[in-house]
């Protein structure tokens, strides 16, 4: 079906009566390094999300473009709410859609550090039982190919996103700023100290904002990325539009 | 300047330097009866908001999509999350670009259940001396022209915004419609009963969830209120632009 | 009946049994310029919520006297609680009654500041099935009254508000500060600038804290405005007290 | 001076300017037996608040009339909001009244019930430094006399209370139903089990909803515990005026 | 039994079918003056919980070490939570435990500013027929004893307390120092002015921390002291465990 | 030094002004499988944090037994508290610690579901310049050691788990049932499909609530996992401790 926001209320009611399943896809608005821009991760998770438009079983909802990036803050152009009120946004907006039958949902997400918060929320949404709303996050569905495709640990702005924003929208991505965005960035997340995550902020580690080998960028990779990620996701969503509600929910204890 | 999201955090170092503005468009996805799209309010309020990228003085941040419709929700596809969370997402997105330098924000609203949020959103950021962040409802700004054009008292799905769709989106009006959204149509917002307002769902008071006569919509009347309705804003912006930050705050007592 | 707070739990029991509505006064404690008492919004209530004693079908819950009026906090005197503070207040309290049978309750509000959050109280107490209680603003009943006998805008401390307290408590209000509140008035709340509504405080547009024309004030048109509302009232308790609790209930969707 | 409510934005900036303390009553809406009315606490608390309307360093607050009385549910007429809602409005009163100076207020209570609640408003005030706020409940200030006057633990409804509103509001009292009162009335507060205090609500103890022996009631007893309680009420007022604010707040560690 | 955290889940699963009953002990971490150690209420509350695992038809859950201490926050080492997350711990704890059949909880309680958390806790889960879980205060309960031993109104750090601590861990006391506590110790809890309780904080009102005369302490009065409240504690668990669920819920109205 | 809960508050004053550091033991009670006790996890953080007791420049804080357990629940015996509510008591009992001046603080945590909520808490008492609270998760820093010495991805009541716990409390371990507790485990945590992680509660992937090779427990292997883990929270401390407060806080923007 085409995306939720641009049928009528009267068509809307068939769509819900066909669907199976629901998309919303999440991110954020903050650094990531000179090379790429703010919206990068609200992108990706709308790329991703926009391939179920040609699904019969599919709805496709609006994409939340500012999520939890609080501790990117000391880079420029930066936008964030906290994880309780994203986790809420998120969570309620979900329950309206389910209380309109539409109870098993793909959140489509874009950025790490929302990743907390949306379990939190489907964790909740499930115990009511309100809604079956896992969390989908684009690199974990390809972190074996991203592996085979770049010798990095990554994490941020690193060649995996730097690829697949290339891929999806070349005309946003600065390639001759690669360089800059490597020689500021930090191999690894955050910053171990005998044992402790340190890092809590993105600037306590990184000079550039990136974490990673953002010069291994390219847009061929990228579209690799995307089309494996697209594939997994509509495998999940194939998977999901069978599953039984009822086996959804939680199980009971012993 | 173009979007926010589409720049570097580079880039924007500089854009946030030159901005005295910023732009937020808020809307909703909600029923609007069967001839406009469920996200009418948010894509009026991005076209307004969006009008902006020309300035060399403003910054436009991504869409909010999700808006304070819950008495929309029996009708299909109707989206929401509650007051306080809609204030709190607005409120704290608009904190995390203060603290960037940017501290008079426009927020573009094309929903009128959200009027309620963004006003405590915008006076507790006030009283903070965070931002001064006022909302911009694009029909109260072009209410004497929608008088003139139009016979009716309106409110929701009404003609004023169905010419202002048709005129924006005209692929996703369904004119055919209008005659039903009509019909089944209330005069007015809310059932006046003795003095007291006891509409408090649009469903109490309207079949077809329009408010008003949306058969005399015209996408050349939306035109003139799009046009009309995007000088006041940026009449506005030079306003608020030109203002001293100081002349923002509350005043003292006497 | 009398007013509950007089009645012991024993004729409570009685009193609530013969119910069919409820009637629960509530206002404010603030600045209403240099002629008028601070305590203005809940006596109007108190006085329209009082006519109810007569009633056999009715019980008069006590008056709240402080309310949602941070924005006149600059005139000496205010006092104020927070909009969640005053909805929950108003909430529980309606919900402690509603508990005991009675369902159905106007909330007589005598302040413009409440209505915000009396509209989501209500909204919620339905939402639940806990309650129907409907917000009744004495101003909104008597708007064609008003209009035949002054001509003002108005909105606060105005001709109408001031011809009722000089109504019910003369003693109360100077008649010779009306020409200071008047000549320091401003013509209509809030400020527009250019489709934005920036007066978020009293004192951005009004010197005296008085809004509108109060030197037409006269007490013969006060007691019409307190005849006409009081009529108004009654008419809505009938109705309310005749509506049966399923039809008060939010309907499903279609 | 007299009632805040009563006087004007002009007036009370004078009021606010001389005073030295604030006298804010606060009571409940609940059960008290078959004898007295169901607002005995707020007006109990609003008699002895009224005679500081005499003195030149007092303003005095409107009354709250309900209050933390859930355990009393189970009775006729019985209102209430929770403690945390109850402490916001509490404190969010005093504190929009200690913004305009005046910041030593005396908080006089007529419900056990409100105690903690009204001891966590004056501890965060006081922490917070906004406001010195303490509690007085009258029936402490007079328990010495009360055990002379009444062979009784009492604590609800009993002789001390039925014989101060005797005194008060002799109309509203029901001495026909005092024995009723007394023969289904519990001795003392509570149900204690091997060092458990074990009763929750009321009616786990008491079938009257008394606790004590109200048939000892006698309204010129009534008017010795109102004397008393106002004499310390006044020297309370007095000590306080005297107080620099300096004193009032917390002492610094060791 | 013994102690739940020292059960395999498998072990759990036959004691939680077993168990009548559950103990959970709570207490402080918090000055006691210069001769009793900061953690003198969790050890109190864990001893007599402790006295549980004997029993067959009891579990025994973990101590909760910190409360709600702030007003020993001038004294060095003391630790606390607000009431409300103390509250919330609490509730939450029993709840858990609820939800696997043990639905009747003695907190048993070493700390006095704990109350009134463990009051609204206990009347909430109540209210939800979630559990019953009644506080017991050790001092209340032995009560009758300690005014027979010790000649003081205590509260604090006083004899009881001293001689109770002596008797459980006669390591941590320090005898030489209770000289110094009784010189800098109040004779009662707080500051009374003309009826209202002034002394928010420990030190608006003792020098050395303590309340009472600790110098009276006696290990063997200790001894009784522990011995009177365990049996009163059983003697509750017995009460309670013989009682029906049903007969703990709240009583419906008249 | 020794346990705080153990100081007189007169020896706490000394304590506190020679600590550099503090250390706060946190973990949960919930099933850790047929073989391990359910304190497994506030045991192991016990341990660790209590091998501070022998510095000068630690103090060590009372142990907080119950965490964020909640997808534990359907194996008896499982306690829980929720995020915010763990969030929020770990942050006030930190932040009471820093008002006296020991403003760094390493919290061990021996419970992998406390992580998100301590990484909450921890970046909310930085960026407040509360205090610097990272937590140390026992396991992270043996990751190495646990690498080396067994073969399982494990996560949960494995054989790292199962060993650390046979050498602290070799009484509480049931070597018998660790065959079961394999037989029923699964082999990493949670349950991925198509890259969405699935497993919102335990229960869904492992029969025996293991997640690991628990088989491979031993007690030697226990030591050596316990020693290293020691010695690299020995080596956080003493890096902490030299630690200029200053360079704790956030760094500010580019």
């Amino acid at each position: 079906m085409t995306l939720l926001g641009e049928r009528t209320t009267t068509a809307a009611a068939d769509d819900l009566e066909a669907a199976a399943v629901a998309v919303f896809p999440v991110g954020s608005t903050e650094q990531h390094g000179p090379a790429l821009p703010l919206g990068m991760d609200h992108m990706a998770a709308e790329a991703f999300a926009h391939t179920a438009t040609d699904r019969e079983d599919a709805v496709v909802l609006p994409t939340l473009p500012v999520g939890v990036s609080e501790h990117h803050r000391q880079f420029d152009g930066t936008l964030y709410v906290g994880p309780e009120t994203f986790e809420e946004y998120v969570r309620e907006t979900v329950s309206s859609l389910a209380a309109q039958g539409v109870r098993k949902v793909v959140v489509v997400n874009g950025h790490g550090g929302n990743s907390g918060a949306l379990r939190r929320a489907a964790r909740r949404l499930r115990e009511e039982r309100t809604a079956f709303a896992p969390p989908w996050n684009w690199w974990d569905a390809v972190d074996e190919l991203a592996d085979e495709l770049f010798d990095e640990d990554g994490g941020h702005a690193d060649a995996a996103e730097s690829s697949l924003l290339w891929h999806l929208r070349e005309d946003l991505v600065r390639p001759d700023a690669l360089e800059a965005a490597e020689a500021g960035a930090s191999e690894g997340w955050g910053e171990s100290v005998h044992g402790a995550v340190l890092g809590f902020d993105t600037i306590d580690f990184s000079e550039s904002g990136a974490v990673g080998r953002p010069t291994q960028a390219d847009p061929e990779k990228g579209r690799q990325l995307f089309e494996t990620g697209r594939d997994r996701l509509h495998a999940l969503l194939d998977w999901l539009a069978e599953r039984p509600l009822e086996a959804c929910w939680p199980r009971d204890g012993r």
